[in-house]
């Protein structure tokens, strides 16, 4: 059998947006990051939040080599049970992850940027709307821009080319099974 | 600040189902993978029905090392316009995938196996409710299986942990907007 190697007549960048609230938002990132990988592009990622709890992709991604930057901002969720760190100061690294947003995507170096969980970080004001849309904006036409994390805002659904909405039919949490390594984080 | 790295009192394998008709599925798929990855665990993936069109997790995993042992096993989407194999040849290899699945799951080598797109396969065909239910049941205890493809059936997602619906809100194909490497395949 010949295995077909697609290209489109027309490469062009692509807003992707993954939200709702079931499991596989961020993993589905992750995915193409992995994708992309293969294809020999260039990645970066910048994770809005995280960055208190170790997560495998951040080991994961170094496996892949140098084609993939890999930028942790935050320090948990905000408001979330447990997280000792004031809305402030949230907002500041999401502000400084905002400005890193604008470099990376300015440098002409990446073919993938991806934003992890910044639809949360919108929800929650720690960035702003119009912050997000100027990203969008300004976007490079060939750069792929993928946006992650629940309660995505409707105008950022309405400037994105593909948006899935994972919801969830049923967690494990649920049933009291902790998170689990390699699934969950 | 202290980065938690968290671990389950009990490690166990979690039964994950990824259906819907948006994008996303095959990708959190292998976002899990690049997870795993970095957990330092090993994977099996056995990719039903895909195997004609070129795909850059083909490569990205093997940026990943020998910790990850990939096979595709199919020649299309059955039944698809322009493919042009007969059903009973794409039960055929799907059956032989079903097989496959027993050997690579009972050789105890594997902490998380995927396989990608067999609710699809099931919907279809090429494999029965019993092999699938069967292959559930046989599971290690240890071993997270991760089953993707759309229309999931019920008692495939009754018997699973953790089930997403990964919903097309909008898509750039309807956009008439060609497959773009990276994201799309």
């Amino acid at each position: 059998m010949e295995i077909t190697k697609l290209e489109p007549e027309k490469r062009q960048g692509l807003v992707v947006v993954l939200t709702g609230n079931g499991k596989g938002k961020t993993s589905s990132a992750m995915g193409m990051v992995l994708r992309a990988a293969g294809h020999g592009m260039r990645i970066c990622v910048i994770q809005f939040m995280k960055g208190d709890i170790y997560s495998g992709e951040w080991d994961g991604v170094k496996l892949l080599g140098e084609q993939v930057d890999f930028n942790v901002t935050g320090k948990g969720f905000c408001g979330i049970q447990g997280n000792p760190y004031p809305h402030s100061e949230h907002r500041k690294n999401a502000q400084d992850a905002v400005k890193l947003v604008h470099e990376k995507m300015m440098s002409n170096k990446f073919d993938l940027l991806v934003l992890d969980e910044i639809n949360n970080a919108l929800q929650l004001t720690l960035v702003d709307l119009n912050q997000v849309l100027e990203i969008m904006e300004k976007r490079p036409d060939h750069l792929h821009l993928v946006m992650t994390g629940r309660d995505a805002h409707p105008q950022v659904i309405d400037a994105a080319d593909t948006v899935s909405q994972v919801n969830e039919i049923k967690h494990a949490y649920r049933k009291d099974i902790e998170p689990q390594p390699g699934i969950d984080y």
